[in-house]
Formats: C-alpha cells, structure tokens, sequence
C-alpha cells in the first residue's frame, strides 16, 4: 500500500513539474530494456546496472546507460517521435542497452562517449522507422534498433583507428560438472547477462526490480532461464557458457515478451511459450555459428527473432 | 475413370472416419512439398521417399520423414491455426523436408530423433508465423519454414555434443565432359534432389506423382530441369555437379510454382518463367559461394526467393 | 530561358515521335541514377559515363551501360509494367549501374555482355517485386535492384568458369596527411564515385547534370560528400578510401534522397540528414567489415538502407 501511495505522490509531481516528467521518462527507459513500464523498477535497474559496473571494474558502463537514455530521450523529445511512447520509456530503453555495449566492448577513450552519444540518438531513429515498418503487423520493435546499432558500430571498428576494441577475458575457471548448485546462481546470472553483467547480486537486484512490478513475471523469467540451462545441459552445450548464464539471457527475455502479450496463461499458451524458449537456445547457438569470423556477440537477436515470430502467432490464438 | 472414383470413395471414407483424414492430410503433406493438394501424388511421393533412403543405405530417411509429418500435423491440428490450410497438408510438408533433411546431414542417435520432432513441431509454428507476415503481399510460405529451422539447426551442430554432422560423401566419379546421353538422367536427377535424393528410379518415381494430378506441370518440372542444365552448361558450371542434378532441384521448383499459380501460359508467361528460372540458377550459385564458409546446403532457398519475386510481378500480370 | 524553350520542343518531339520518346526514357534513367527525372541531365551523365570509361581505359563501361538501359527498357515495355514509371526512367537507372559494375568488376568477354544483357533485364523485374513490397510504406527501390543483382553475379563467378573477376588495381600512391588542399577534388571523386569513377572530371561533369536540374540538390550532393569526409577523418578513417571519395558516395546519394523527398529544409530536417549521413558512413564500414570475407564490394547498400529508414521517419514528420 505505501508503495502505491509513494507511487500515487510520484505520479502528481510529475504533472506540475517537467524534470520530474523527463527523470519519470529516465527510469522507465531502464525498465522497458525488461518491458517494465515502471518507474520504481525502472530505478531498482538503475541501481543494478550502476553496480553491475562497479562489480566489473568499469564504473564507466554505469555512466554510458545514463549518458545515453538522456541523450536519447533528449533527442525523441526535440523531434516529438510519439508523445505516449516517449513518455513509456520506448525511445530510450535500445540507448540504455547500446551504451552498456559499447562501454563493455570499445576501449574508453573521449571518441567512445562521442560515439555513444551518436549511437544513442541513431537508435531514437532508428526505433521510429522500424516501427513503422512493425506496425504493419502490429509488432514492436523489441531491442532491434540496440543490436543494429552496436553491430553497425563494433563491424565499423576495423575502418577507423579512433575506435578500438577491448581484448576479450579470459574464461573463467574451467569447469567439469554441472550439479544442481549451480542451477540457481546460473539462472540468476542469465537475468544479469540481459544487461551483459557477469554478476549474481546484479542478477537478484533485477529480479526484485522485476518482482515490484508484477510477480508472474519474475516467476517466468527465472523458469525461462532454467529451461534453457536444462535444453542446454540436455544438448552437450558448454558447460562454461551455460554456467554464465549465457544461454539463458535470451531465453528470459523471450519468456518475459511472451506471457506479457498473452492473455490467459493457459497449458496451450505455457507449451507454445516453451517451444519459443526451445527455438531461442538453438537461434543464439547457431548465431553463434554464424558471427563467429566476425567476431561480433549475438547480443539479443535470438530473443528479437523468435519473439517476433510467436507474437505473430499469439495474435491468432488470442483472437478465438 | 478409375482413379477419380477411387478418388471419390477416398472422399467420402474420409468425411466419416477421422483416422482417415487425418492420414489424407499426411499424404497431402508429402504432395505439398511439389505443391500437389492431391492424395495419391502425396502417397506416391511417399513410396519415394521410402525408395530414396532405401537406395541410399539410410532408410531411416523414411522413417524420420513420417515421424516429422506425423508430429507437424497433430501439434497443427491441436492449435487449431488454420482448418482449411490443415486439411490441405500445408503444415506438413515443410516439416516433411526437415525430416528427410535432418537425417540425410545429422548422424543418427536418439538426440536427432528428439531433434526431428522438436524441428517440425516449430516449423509449424513458423509456418503460421511467416504466412502472417507474407499474407500482406498474398504470397505463400512455400520452402521457408524448412529451410529456416534446417539451418538453425545444422548451425547450432558446433555448439552442442549431442548432434554431429555426417561427414561428407566422397564426390561421384569424375566426369570430363557432358552429352546429349546425360541430358536425361541428370534432369531426372534434378527431380529426385528436390527431396535430397540422388536416384534415378526416385526421379521417375517423383515424375509420376506429378504426372497423376497434373501432366502440364510434369512438363514444366522436367523442362525447368533441362533449362537449369543447359545454362550451367553454357557458362560452365562444374560438371560433376550438374550431372547429379544439383542444379536443376531449384529450378524445376520454381518452375511448377509460376506454372501453377499463373493464368494461362502464353509465350509472354513462358519468356518470363525462363527469366526465373536462369535467375534461380544464379541465385543457387551466389548462395553457394555466400553459405560455403560455414558448409551450409544452400537448400531451396534459391527457389523461395525467386518465386517470391516472380509471384509480386505476377500479380499485376495477371490483374490486366 | 533558352534551356526550357529548348526543352519545350523536346517535349513536343516525344508527344509525335516513338523514337524521340524512347531516347527521351533511356536519358531519364541515366537521370534518374541521382533522382534526377530530367533528359537533359541524364544526357550530361551519359556523357560523364562515357567520359569516365575512356578515362579509366574501359571505354567498353559506356557502352555496357548503355545496351544495359537499352535491353531494361525494352523489356520493361515489352511487358507494359508501370507506363508511368517507366517513361520517368524507373526501370532503367538500375540497369545503368547493373552494367557498369559488372563491366567494371569482370572481364572482357562475350560471356560477360551477355550477362550483362540479362542482368538488366532481371533487374527491371526484380525493380517491380520490391516496388510491391515497399508500397506498404511508401518507399521507393532506390538502387536496390542494381544491389542484389550485382551481389548475385559476383558471387556466381567461382562457380562458374565462363565469368572471371578483373584482378583488383594496386592502391594509388600512399597518402600520410589530409590537407585543406585535398578537400575540394576528394569531395568531387565521392560524386564521381556514385558511378563507380575515379576521376575528378566525371566528377564535375555529374555536378553540372545535377545543378541543370535543381542547384540546392548539388549543393546537398557536394555537402553530403565533404561531411563524410569530415567524419571518417575525425574517426581516423585509412587515409586512401578517404582521398578516393570512397566515403562519400554513399553520403552523397543518401543526401540527394532525403533533400528530395523533404517539404522544407529548415534545421531540424538539416540535423536529421547530418545524422543520416553519419550513420551512412557507419555503415559502409561495418559493411565492408562484412563482405570482406567474400570480396564484394559495398556498392551503394548503406544508402539505400539508411534512406529507407529515414524516409520512414520522415512520413511522419511531414505529417504534422
């Protein structure tokens, strides 16, 4: 009930005062990365993504999320996109993402925080024209424009001397079994991953960011990512990458858009939910194939594909 | 006469006794795969493929095409997407080439086996999915489904110990030049590797489930498949490949879909099938070069994207 | 005054003359290659072509272009595909630079000629299907055609051995600074580039067949150039694709598109073709990172996708 009346005050301030509206319009856009319109989840991210750098040793991540969602939401804002959209977050959440990407993968440099700018405000158009194109079939973008973005920008790095990429970790410490212990740190750090953080107190912090906002879908986020531990085991998948988390990243956010746009959770809708987690483990494996030469991450392109696709279909079974 | 009151009798088991239907829509399914909505092409397709992977040492082949089939169209039937489209075998025959695909590339194990039915299962999805989208332009799914999933899954071999690709077969016997006497075999081949088969006595077989519903588009099939040779030929295609067909699968496909879907075929529609037909060739070989780094079967996406193209024109074509 | 008298009796000839009206077509489609629906600056490009093929000691460029608009046009005619469209040069431009690419990157041969023929032809039917798609948006093809049939030729040529690829020149003189001094005939090569040409002539003479048409488009054309230049050396672009204008073909038609199909050019419609021009030049690179493995060259790929975006966005702005 606080919580609600916190929320209620929240909300009239930012009726009358306009930075309180665009700092509302801040915090949505880190909710909206997990498709939380919700300005207190969106704040608990925050506050995880902002650890998750400081945990990494990159403060600078923290910073490049927040340099680019205003830059971004500055952008929607001037050339006024869609008044409901911008004000739910959806002009900023691809910024938040593509920041934290280059921040993780380009060396810091002053060209770095150009480019981060410049990327977040490509993504403000870039989201506009697919949607457009979406609307057609009345899909949304989902984060399309943050992984066309990044792509764009990690292939570009070859062609110019002024940007550089960080060389890659070495992998962690070699592992032989998976036992049951580590299936819940696992899924938690594939809650983590979305936000390409490496770390389980990140991972529990957007869980109860998620949890403030709706409970069920906390609940299907952590099964999303078992599933696709347990497809993965069930495979021969690599245990390191499975350990990570890194399996499951996608598979969350697909369980998460799905039962979002489902309307009764019946055994039907839970099957068809399971098979797109099915179809994402094998998409993000065999992407994995295909962007190898290039040395480029799948990012959240199996999660964008195969939700797409089953989005698609939920609008011909909601419709009976 | 005969055949069309067996044909008759076949209707009317199948309006009373659901086991019947329900395999008039497997045989549909296989009749699909060459676009024939006809029960005993479907059934004489089948005894082909049976043929094919008992010629072939893999008679698994058979087995996993049924088993594909059979799991499309039960998970199909149980989410009711489209009576009509059901009926006709529509969500079966993509599943029916994932079948035969999966078999012919993948070791055999009880992994592939699992794998068969989760891959058609979700190629009935996409199916649904993919028509959606296409339905804004009224074009049909044709091969898409098949190919997509086949690839997905062929690409996602590397990353899990539980698949394994077999290892290539050794080339056929080197050939140095190409006459007149190979002209016909090689066509027929063609024929036979729209299912990845390499058999003559499957070609004909093909031909006549062709040649049972429709003879005008037995004709087209196997003049595509001269065609498809003949320019090879004259730009100096490999001959080995040309001899076993490989040429030629994309080609007759392409081939019987502007046919069927044409009005009248004028000498103005024959010139224009000829220039998808030479498209589709060179399309199959820029496939070739693009998927050759990751040992992809360009499949019959050569097809689906010209016939795609073909059928937009067509329309306006036809409108006048 | 005396260009439109003179332009008036060239009208009036076409309204009598088939002949006259043919001729007229294939100088829009040189026209049309810039956007430029006038036969005065198409015959200013044709000139240019031919200019540039015997500068580069290619002379047979200019007459591959000019049986590739010839061979579309009359195809295009022959199946009465859009009256309208076709008499604006819409079937022809892509034709155009069909057959300048390929007489560009192939050997001489009659092979090559032939392909040649048939590339253009294919192209006017491949203009039509995706004139369907992008209706739904409003979208133009842009070169799109020109692209994909390219790209496919190219790739064709390993597999077949009547088609071999001109071995690639050695790089021009090693370049160690970008002066002020270089600026003006880089910017100049980036338009000539458009054509594939690296000459500063052509360059010029295309400047001239855009400023018949419109001065504010060559003004745009010349700005769209040097801006790319200006990001790739803020980037640290190589110092060679730089001097070459190979930066800023694709910046330069991107800013011709955009000024064309935009109402007023006040600062907000000037910063959002910045931003367009930016992200063009992001894209090359990443596209070139793309299809190295595979020794294609970009063409003009990054335009159209960016153009199509933006012109996207820009429906809604002028909506307002």
């Amino acid at each position: 009930m606080k919580i609600i009346s916190v929320a209620n005050q929240w909300h009239q301030i930012c009726s009358h005062n306009p930075c309180a509206r665009f700092t509302d319009v801040i915090l949505r856009s880190y909710g909206q990365v997990m498709l939380q319109n919700n300005a207190l989840s969106g704040l608990i991210f925050l506050l995880g993504v902002l650890m998750g750098g400081y945990l990494s040793d990159k403060p600078a991540i923290g910073a490049a999320s927040l340099v680019a969602v205003i830059s971004a939401n500055i952008m929607a804002y001037v050339y006024q996109l869609n008044e409901k959209a911008w004000q739910q977050g959806i002009y900023g959440f691809n910024a938040c993402l593509t920041g934290i990407a280059l921040a993780t993968f380009c060396e810091n440099s002053p060209y770095l925080w150009c480019t981060i700018v410049l990327a977040s405000i490509l993504s403000v158009f870039i989201t506009k024209a697919l949607s457009t194109i979406l609307q057609q079939w009345y899909l949304p973008c989902l984060t399309m424009p943050f992984i066309l973005i990044t792509w764009i920008y990690l292939l570009a790095i070859p062609s110019f001397s002024a940007l550089s990429r960080v060389q890659a970790d070495t992998a962690t410490a070699h592992i032989t079994s998976f036992t049951l212990l580590h299936l819940l740190p696992s899924s938690i750090l594939g809650i983590a991953e979305v936000f390409l953080f490496n770390s389980t107190l990140v991972g529990i912090t957007f869980l109860i960011a998620l949890a403030v906002n709706s409970l069920r879908i906390t609940l299907y986020a952590i099964t999303g990512s078992i599933l696709a531990i347990g497809i993965a085991l069930m495979y021969g998948g690599q245990l390191e990458l499975i350990t990570l988390g890194l399996y499951s990243f996608n598979a969350v956010l697909t369980a998460i858009t799905l039962i979002t746009f489902s309307n009764s959770p019946d055994s039907k809708t839970n099957l068809y939910i399971l098979l797109a987690i099915i179809l994402t483990v094998f998409t993000q494996s065999a992407l994995t194939t295909l962007l190898k030469p290039y040395a480029l991450p799948v990012l959240t392109m199996p999660f964008v594909v195969v939700s797409w696709l089953w989005l698609l279909i939920n609008q011909t079974l909601n419709q009976r």
